[in-house]
Formats: C-alpha cells, sequence, structure tokens
C-alpha cells in the first residue's frame, strides 16, 4: 500500500512538472508567434491547450483520490494539497500563453508589436520561458535555493515590464492606441505568467523548510 | 468529534464566506476611489488588504488541520478541498480591488478615468459587488440554481468589457496613451475579480450535483 502511495505521488508531481514544462513551451512558441506574426504557431498554441487543461482535471482528480484512499499526514498531505494548487498555477500559466497567442492571432498579418519594442518581449519570454523551466525543475528536486532563483529572476521581469509602461506612457508613442492596449495587455500576462512560477517555487520551499519566503 | 469536525467545516465556510464578502466590499471602495478620484478611500482599500491576506493563510491552514487530522472522504472531502481552491480566489479578488485602488491612487488628484468611460467602470464596479455577494451567499446556501446565476451575470460583465476596449479602440481616443493603458489595466482588473466569482459558483454546483457546470 506504502509502495502504492508513494508511486502515485510521484506520478502526481512528475505531472505538476511535465505541466510546468508545457506551459514553457506554450509562452515560447506564443512569444515567437507574436514577434515573427507567426499565425501558424499562434494557432497551434491556442489549440494545445486544451491538453494542458486535461492534466490539469486530471492531476486535481489524482490528488483528490490520494488524500480520499491514503489519508496522507505531515509532509506528504503538503506534497498532495501543494501540488494541487501548483497545478492551478501551471495550468494558468499555459492559459496566459494562450491570451499572448490570441492577440498575435487577432493582428495577423499585422505584428501586434512595433518593432521599437520587440526587444522587450523577446527577453520577457526568454525569462518566462526559464523560469517555468526552473519550475519544471524544482518540483521534482525539490532544492529550495534553485526554487528561491525563481523569484530572483522574476525582478528581472518585474523591471522589464516597468520599463515597458515607461516607454508606453513617457515618450512620443506614436504607434497609436490600440498597438498600446495591445502592448499592456501582453505586459501583464508576462508578468503574471511569472507570478504564477514565483508561487511553484514558493510552495517548493515552504514543503521542504516548513517556512513560507518572504514575498 | 463528529461534531467537532462539522464544527470545523462550518468554520471554514463561513470564513470562505466572509472573505467574498469582504473582496466585494474592497471592489465597491475601489471603484469609488476610482470614480471620485478618492485618495483616503484608495489608501483603505489597499491597507485593508491584508486582512484577506491573513484571513486567507488562516483558512488554508484550518484546512489543512481538517485533512490532516479528520481524513475526510466523498463530498465532506471534496468540500474542505474545493473551499481551498476558493478562498485562494476569494483572496486573489481582493487583490484585484486593490489594483484598482493603486490606479486610482497613483492618478490622485487626477482622475484615472475620463469622464467619458465613466459608467463603463460604474457598471463593472456595480456587477462585481452584486457577483461577490452572490458568491458570498452561495458558499453558505450551496443552491446551485443561484451559483449558476454568478456565471450568467459575468457575461454581462464580459460584455461591457468588450465595449470599453471598442471605445478605445474605435472611435478617436483623445484622452492620450496613458489613460488607455490605466483603462485596459482596469477593465482586465474587474474582468478577472468576475472571473474568479464564477470559479467560486462553479465549485459549489460541483459540490452540489457532483457535475462541473459547462464554461
Amino acid at each position: 500500500m506504502r509502495t502504492g502511495f508513494q508511486e502515485q505521488l510521484d506520478g502526481l508531481t512528475q505531472t505538476l512538472s511535465d505541466m510546468c514544462g508545457l506551459a514553457g513551451a506554450a509562452m515560447e512558441r506564443a512569444t515567437q508567434a507574436l514577434l515573427q506574426a507567426d499565425l501558424v504557431t499562434a494557432e497551434q498554441v491556442i489549440s494545445d491547450h486544451e491538453h494542458l487543461a486535461a492534466l490539469r482535471t486530471q492531476a486535481e482528480e489524482a490528488a483528490f483520490i490520494l488524500l480520499a484512499l491514503q489519508a496522507p499526514v505531515a509532509s506528504d498531505l503538503r506534497l498532495v494539497v501543494g501540488s494541487m494548487q501548483s497545478v492551478a498555477d501551471s495550468e494558468r500559466m499555459g492559459g496566459l500563453a494562450l491570451h499572448v497567442a490570441k492577440i498575435a492571432r487577432r493582428r495577423h498579418p499585422e505584428h501586434a508589436v512595433p518593432e521599437e519594442v520587440d526587444g522587450y518581449f523577446a527577453e520577457m519570454g526568454r525569462i518566462a520561458v526559464e523560469l517555468s523551466a526552473c519550475a519544471q525543475e524544482v518540483v521534482l528536486s525539490r532544492d529550495p535555493e534553485k526554487a528561491a532563483q525563481i523569484s530572483r529572476d522574476d525582478e528581472a521581469m518585474d523591471q522589464l515590464h516597468k520599463h515597458l509602461f515607461t516607454v508606453l506612457m513617457d515618450r512620443e508613442w506614436d504607434h497609436g492606441v490600440a498597438s498600446a492596449v495591445d502592448i499592456t495587455l501582453l505586459g501583464r500576462f508576462y508578468e503574471r505568467f511569472a507570478d504564477h512560477a514565483v508561487e511553484i517555487g514558493r510552495r517548493v520551499i515552504f514543503q521542504v523548510t516548513g517556512e513560507t519566503p518572504e514575498g
């Protein structure tokens, strides 16, 4: 019975890790779709999201069955509950990638993002992918040091996000209001994507050390 | 023991209901702060959010203790797990009200929202408050009909949100880019607030009927 429990717990953790990887892959392709006005890739991100949503349902059911049949306590319980919460975060990350892809699709064949701010999104996309790769890794390795790295990398995302608003607000923005609206939403999507990765990292730290990191 | 369990479960449900009410009150005041450029009210919403965050921590711990000590199964387990998830939604709703208040504070003594679109935010604020009142009620009453009402009311929010973008995008918007950025973010905050209320309602329906409503 105990072996069965451990296997189920490992399976849940593996699904969560896979979901973080899929969310990262979705954001990588969404960013590509955005920067290259690549409709095929945008459509792919949009249709692939169903898979992530299905994995969430599946993982939540697996966690529920674990709770019902195994009644774990202490650190095992914390792991199951935390995984359930992180599964929701990882699906939301995929949902935010989906939103990015939808903006790319809406503006096609135009580019949603003027060349002037391309660099911001290339870099925010790069950080988003890095954060999700980090989350994918730490839910398996349970390395609190590495998990803390996610919060540190998120600072770079926040800085970029702030700078992006400065560009929109302070200069002579000559790309029109529609473009400003798109960029505002896009910036928000990348920032929120990173926030969810941070949550996943914080949960790993809490599960391992019993302490909630500040933030 | 069983009585203790039921009391704890009721306590958890009550906290969740209270949190929905607090999130609604926060959004009501944030909307007032926004529309009247009322700095005192904005500051109050911002400082009050700590209380909601503390309630979330407290509720999550209570749920965790319930799982650890009582090992509930079947519908009780579903209720505890669902409450944990909804507690996160309700805190996020308060967080979105906080974001609205922060935009009001940032633009003070100016109005963040030009008079032309005041009506949209008055109405989105009204719907947001209604949705949270509905969530506050149904987590206690567990009435699936009333819970389904939340999704229906959310459609009005989505329509308003879409119209708002039409105003920003299609007309001669002469309030500048900074204002368009604020309004884009504000629209998103109200829309997300409603989405979280919908999630809470859907969870009630699932707990009572065993079926996930479409959406």
